[in-house]
């Protein structure tokens, strides 16, 4: 059985946190709930819903279910004014092309959701062949282990052998839960320290960095 | 001879950092330079042409100092598109009329330029008293310690009773350089730890809680 890798997508191998942030700010202050970009920042990765209740709660103002939805589509609609093409992270491309050749198992678990996630995975060159979990396939997105465990199962591959790679806080805390060891990024703007206190076994600069250290992860490709 | 305070501008009392890193990614890509969000959010706070020859050295594409103030100008449109408002962070308007109504002397530096800076100190209720010195007033920006030093000196404080507030590891290190304590808040999107490995004796989350915690920095108002 070979060693399996599990990618977060948003900030692990697309550079899309800085615009999710500036996105979510303006969405979040049009609906009246004015929020500092750094508290966005380190809830980036959580689910939309989860994310926005969390703001919401924060500032001592609940929400209804039709705001909480108001707010993801209208920062959903901010992203991709913002933001009009992808763009994949140094190595990302390379790094999946690498795994696919020397047939390393990989997918890819994100609190995303298609038909958003679409354009990123197509400019990964990710096919049909590869395992993708989004936030619609579970019930509960990160933190919870769910993503992982549904990219895991629809794998085939044992929990022991995954090596969850994520750039914030989340994904190394959901990857714990699921019982898997992770490794980080600094992609999404994490510091060193945050990732590899959250449980991160190595902490890389970006996929290209990722792609050249395999075998200190005991991945010999 | 009582204790005194320097602040950063951008990111320590303004809620600027994220639309900064969003507008200057837009001005690299505009101009050829396409470079990742985190490495922009990391640089923040250095000045801005110091930062887009960075930026322009790590792309191995040379720049013209025609082309650096095209980029710096595109920067500056971007932003105030996108920010039309500034926004205080929290406890910053208190924090600041607390020092004043207890004269402990306090003074702004930072690497901004009028009157680029100037609706960030209007909304902050600073006055014609208070000593700012802006990035035009000296010869070299942050990491060097050049706008610290012209602010205590303009301010009449020793070095030894100036405590230096910044948001960046730029702030840490250059108030080190000018043999100044400093403290850090998480406003900018750093972690606590990469703020206390550049110097900072004590690291608050935001100005309210700094100002809540004046005393255990030896400053009682």
């Amino acid at each position: 059985m070979a060693r399996a890798l599990i990618f977060d997508l948003d900030g692990t191998l697309i550079d899309t946190v800085y615009a999710h942030v500036f996105a979510w700010q303006r969405a979040l202050a049009e609906a009246g709930l004015p929020i500092e970009g750094w508290r966005i920042h380190r809830r980036i990765g959580m689910s939309g819903g989860l994310f926005t209740r969390a703001v919401a709660r924060e500032l001592g103002r609940p929400l209804s279910d039709t705001e909480v939805e108001e707010i993801q589509r209208r920062h959903g609609e901010l992203f991709r004014e913002l933001v009009p093409e992808r763009r994949p992270l140094p190595g990302a491309v390379d790094l999946l092309a690498h795994l696919g050749e020397a047939e390393v198992p990989f997918g890819i678990a994100t609190s995303g959701r298609r038909p958003e996630i679409d354009a990123s995975l197509e400019v990964l060159g990710v096919g049909a062949d590869v395992v993708v979990v989004e936030r619609g396939d579970v019930l509960r997105a990160k933190p919870e282990p769910d993503l992982f465990l549904a990219c895991q199962e629809r794998m085939g591959v044992h929990i022991r052998d995954v090596t969850v790679v994520g750039d914030a806080v989340w994904d190394l805390l959901a990857a714990r839960r699921a019982g898997m060891l992770s490794v980080g990024l600094l992609t999404g703007g994490y510091g060193e320290d945050e990732l590899a206190r959250a449980g991160a076994f190595r902490v890389y600069r970006d996929p290209a960095e990722l792609n050249a250290s395999l075998d200190e992860l005991g991945i010999v490709p």
